[in-house]
């Protein structure tokens, strides 16, 4: 990577641009998590990545990490997985963000940025294939080396096998 | 609550059933979640719960702590919202399960189980209003009082503000 394009990269990752609105960054946290693998990608700078997966997009590789392997078996059986990953170069601090750094801003939560209280992307991919302790997958968006956080069927695939609860059937 | 599902509810809510399989629970931390808000549903017992939210169930609230509130501006353009919250009963260090408690397991990642090594819960809900601090949803399917973790536009209706990225246009 030329420099100037470091320097580039400096402001377009990390700057606070004009109107966003900081506050303190989280210090103390109420829960802790555990990485269960990590996500290979194309992707090893942030400014390549797509701002959005693709269902054709490349195939990238999950690996899950033990002793969560066995956590997959039956995961064959859905077409389309929902991914929980840590989005771990974003700040954490922005209430407020000018995503197209024209002064415009909107509150975070009317995004689906990277930069959040609690990094977390979601992404829903299309499974190709397992094989061993990693899915390949298409639809993903992140950096190389993101780490793992959860897998789950996608709910509309998916059909609860726990015996029916009052709250199924509550409706207002 | 009579005494007798008391004793149910202890078996029903946190053993481990015939052929499910236990790791050690995660110790060590890689990450830390601040929790940002609370969720208000109707239900005060994981055996109550729905199973799954419905598009016609209870409208709960979402009601969110600062300095977070600002986050929330612009949300009101989107009639779907993707809810990220912590399920803070649950146990973490199941690799396999058995929802219907019959001796038949999956994998904890070919289950949407409530009960994983990082518990985070998942939903899509329609926006009925906000009210200052505070969104009413339906969709819902967690316990009253659940710490929040995220809010995000459904992916489907959400078109990034951000500037092209290579990684946009890259399929394989």
């Amino acid at each position: 990577m030329e420099s100037s394009r470091d320097g580039l990269a400096m402001v377009r990752l990390n700057e606070v641009r004009r109107n966003e609105v900081a506050v303190e960054a989280p210090q103390a946290f109420d829960a802790g998590l555990a990485f269960i693998g990590v996500i290979r990608t194309p992707w090893t700078s942030r400014l390549d990545c797509p701002r959005q997966g693709r269902d054709d997009g490349p195939i990238c590789r999950i690996e899950v990490s033990e002793p969560w392997v066995a956590a997959l078996d039956g995961i064959e059986a859905f077409e389309r997985i929902e991914v929980l990953y840590w989005l771990h170069e974003s700040r954490r601090d922005l209430v407020r963000q000018s995503p197209a750094n024209d002064g415009a801003t909107r509150g975070t939560f009317a995004l689906r940025s990277p930069v959040r209280p609690n990094p977390i992307g979601t992404a829903l991919v299309t499974l190709v294939r397992r094989e061993g302790p990693a899915l390949l997958v298409r639809g993903l968006d992140c950096l190389d080396m993101t780490p793992l956080i959860d897998l789950k069927p996608d709910r509309c695939l998916f059909t609860p096998l726990a015996p029916p609860q009052p709250g199924d059937f509550e409706t207002g």
